[in-house]
């Protein structure tokens, strides 16, 4: 079972891309997400509204202290962050993890961290996106199986279309 | 040859997405990089300055008019939209193309950039985030050796590290 966890949210600042981590973690297969920073009800509501219309439970919860959070979690921590080690060279490893909590940061992450996590991996050593970063670890992670995944309860469903947007409603 | 295109980029709204698109593009491949909506010089001076930093040359243009760009296009393009065919069932077909632009999408996405597109690809049909689009479908069309590249000319390179964070200065 795969858990992500958002560091330092900010609801003035991160609302975007925090919905954006959260969204990718649903999409690509995590069963539960955290978060820590400042508690944000409408980005939770949010959230819960595409997973009543598209399918799939996806828990969400805040978490007052990661540090804690960390220290308490009783499966393995995968920390994605630029500094780590290559994902190419770590993945197969963790496969091999059980329970394991993804960390992605926010703006500046506590140096404690890297100490408290399990695998500190990076998808390229190279500046871009915690969004991206948490979508190819967990593609590679489930060697694409995600892609295929279905969302039980779905209220409506994409039929594939080559060339525009087929909604089709359920029930 | 591999180019993105970011639609209707709204210099308020959409900085850091729009940031996290042009980070992703350069760290996984892309070679050009284009954007349609409202000029934003501070975000051209913004990646300009992480290429000074961490190496590589990227084009970034800003184009007035998505529908004539497309039409201009003379290789094959993408564009990426949970509408769209899967990519694991798209891909092998895509790698034999050459100049592909990338297409990924703001807010509302005409109806005409469906049709002018050569491949309208999802990764997922499940709403997410067009920041891991992008970085799931360069990673699968690069086969994961964009995560090998190195960048030329860089004034920093980061050695990965187990648990902490590791710059080295070049030059």
């Amino acid at each position: 079972m795969i858990s992500v966890l958002r560091l330092g949210h900010r609801p003035e600042r991160d609302k975007r891309a925090t919905t954006h981590v959260f969204l990718v973690a649903r999409a690509f297969g995590a069963e539960k997400i955290y978060y820590t920073g400042v508690r944000d009800r409408p980005i939770e509501e949010n959230i819960a509204k595409v997973c009543n219309r598209w399918g799939g439970k996806i828990e969400l919860k805040f978490v007052e202290n990661a540090q804690l959070f960390l220290k308490k979690w009783l499966g393995s921590v995968v920390h994605l962050t630029m500094y780590g080690i290559p994902i190419q060279k770590a993945i197969d490893k963790i496969k091999k993890e059980k329970d394991i909590l993804v960390v992605v940061g926010g703006e500046k992450v506590p140096s404690e961290i890297y100490k408290l996590s399990d695998f500190n991996i990076a998808v390229t050593n190279q500046p871009h996106s915690e969004i991206a970063a948490l979508a190819v670890f967990l593609d590679r992670f489930f060697d694409g199986k995600e892609l295929e995944m279905e969302f039980k309860d779905a209220k409506q469903i994409i039929i594939p279309n080559e060339r525009g947007k087929t909604l089709k409603k359920i029930g």
